[in-house]
């Protein structure tokens, strides 16, 4: 039980600030920051009842975050800002003894790359300075770590086979828009693939493997092998794993947006000069593009992720199935934003409550799957994600 | 035979000044001026043995026009800087006493209008004057014009169809970049379609109208009806026109590319502001393309580009085609320009040809089909462009 300090007023900053304010049995105070405050400020309305409090912080600069720390001196800060920033929030917690909590890894701005290594370079001086930090939990990764670890503890003696699957049958109305950040976004999806087979990383071209497969619910929709970042951390902690995959669904028609948005030059993450200004050509494109924070409104259809496993179990192989699937609109008329941002913001919340309640207090950085999945488990389904699962079905690997 | 001041320095300028400084016995002085100087400085040197001063002006500009007009005191200016930019150089003529010829209609930068009004609007001022202004004098408009002014005059007593017809059939290598000034391009043909029919204007949807048409040397290519400047001219000076259209081929992947560019609010044409700065996405964007002016060095294939005609003669019904086909690799060969930049840099010397000869020479503000067409005709096959013409083939009208 204690004082939360969220960082980060879009999409996600919405779910978490709406969902922590229904926890204040475990949150004692709330505080909403970002650099634009109006926004916290908007948010915190909505909200209502004087629950949450806000204020202006600059997430790039570790002095003006140590301020607002020392100000405010929460227990823990949830990071739902940009992935640019996780550096920066870490040093500030490690400087002000504040507890941390993010939903992406750290990612350098002039180079789109996914590992943990920047992070976890943390692990001893958290350690020594007696703080937990909780590394990826959003949904993917976050809870997709944690179906991981529920089914290795109590469904499997060894775990072989692991697709992460994600599928968005959403239907936002516009021609183009991405469902979270548009900087963010494009540099994920244009990477190269990678997955891991036989104790080494394959690395494919952008979305080169790509098939059908079923979602429940929903039916098949084509799915593409990409890189995510859970799966660096998973073939750390369940060195059984023969092969571990990710896989995205995505329209026809937004991969060919996004190869145009690539030959046009608009994917570009290293600075163009116009007119005198060094402009980066995706931040310039994502000021023109929709506000993903504002897709929700007649945002219809759902999403469904989760994680199929194949391994042994007394001896013999089995498959399992563990998924969410989460209506766009249910989540916007709870939390006035889209189902992409509620099944990462509630997550972060339910992290949060692991933390303040004492069940995730572990001094050092830490992957989600390095926790006791079992009361984070049971949290997802009375928070608003709840999961079903599945035995011994054809898991179209 | 005088001195002739060009402005423009992208590749229709450098067509230009290649073309003007092979025609030293018609022009006595050349000077060449555009807002970077650097760049004219760079075709003055390629065409080297000191033929063509330089000049750094701001066509935006009246007073700084006047400044340069009043220095070099040219009998005539070629304007290929942009059409934005008609109005402040024809009013600097008029203030200076020089002639003008331009290749393209005045647009303000604030709509996607295509109309000769403002530039009409100044015919009786440059007739007091006793002052030449040669509307779309490149290729079309402008030999297209001129060709129609040949057949009215040669072939047909009365032309009833036209259609004009403008085939790229060249490959540049690149994802997707624009043979011209991108801003330009981009605004033009992702307007609504617009063709003469029966005494009106008819409006469709943007490429709402297309098939393939058969090109001479390259074949059928599928073209679509889009609005064209001359037509406007075209239809007011042959009254007998009972329908003119203006077909442009595009390929499957440019019109995907030109639809995502839309989609995603990239060719806007209002201001967004980013970070603080007013900036129009199309203008950024043309920043991040390739840059027509390169696309010259690995460029094949040719262009044609035409007038089909359908009339009467000597009482009977008759079919015409005449047009041109230009090679890219040669363009480039002989300019440093690909194939589009020379087939509007070309005419427009031969328009200043025509005006320093007196052939062209009538007070006043007047498209190119109300000139004499012969001696530009014989001009065209002498300076690079030479054309061919069929009787009695089926137009595919």
């Amino acid at each position: 039980m204690g004082k939360v300090l969220i960082i980060g007023a879009g999409g996600v900053g919405t779910v978490v600030a709406h969902k922590v304010a229904q926890n204040m049995d475990v949150f004692t105070e709330i505080m909403l920051a970002s650099r634009t405050k109006s926004k916290c400020d908007a948010i915190a309305k909505a909200i209502g009842g004087n629950k949450i409090q806000t204020a202006q912080v600059d997430a790039d600069n570790v002095e003006d975050l140590k301020r607002l720390f020392n100000s405010f001196n929460p227990e823990l800060v949830i990071n739902v800002a940009l992935p640019y920033q996780d550096l920066t929030i870490m040093d500030a917690c490690l400087a002000c003894g504040v507890n941390y909590l993010d939903t992406a890894n750290y990612e350098p701005k002039e180079e789109a790359k996914y590992e943990y290594s920047w992070q976890w370079a943390y692990r001893e001086r958290f350690k020594e300075a007696g703080l937990t930090a909780i590394l990826g939990c959003g949904f993917d990764p976050g809870v997709t770590s944690v179906f991981t670890a529920y089914a290795a503890k109590h469904h499997f003696d060894e775990i072989h086979y692991l697709d992460i699957v994600d599928c968005n049958a959403g239907d936002h109305g516009k021609a183009f828009a991405t469902n979270f950040n548009p900087e963010i976004n494009i540099r994920e999806v244009t990477q190269k693939g990678k997955y891991w087979e036989d104790g080494k990383w394959v690395e494919t071209e952008p979305h080169a493997i790509h098939k059908p497969l079923n979602y429940p619910n929903i039916g098949p929709k084509e799915s593409y092998v990409i890189y995510h970042e859970e799966l660096e951390s998973l073939v750390n902690n369940f060195p059984t794993l023969k092969r571990a995959r990710f896989w995205m669904t995505f329209g026809q028609e937004y991969l060919t947006h996004l190869r145009v948005i690539q030959n046009i030059g608009m994917a570009r993450i290293d600075p163009i000069v116009y007119n005198g200004v060094e402009i980066v050509p995706i931040q310039f494109l994502k000021a023109v593009l929709p506000d993903p924070g504002e897709l929700g409104e007649n945002y219809t259809g759902e999403t469904s992720i989760g994680c199929r496993i194949k391994g042994i179990k007394d001896g013999k192989e089995r498959t399992y199935y563990v998924y969410n699937n989460c209506s766009h609109e249910a989540a916007y008329k709870e939390t006035g934003a889209q189902g992409v941002s509620y099944t990462t913001g509630v997550p972060a919340t339910i992290g949060a409550i692991m933390f303040m309640k004492g069940l995730w207090h572990k001094p050092g950085v830490y992957n989600v799957e390095e926790f006791n999945p079992d009361p984070f488990m049971e949290q997802l389904n009375k928070q608003g994600l709840p999961w079903h699962e599945l035995f011994d079905v054809d898991l179209e690997m």
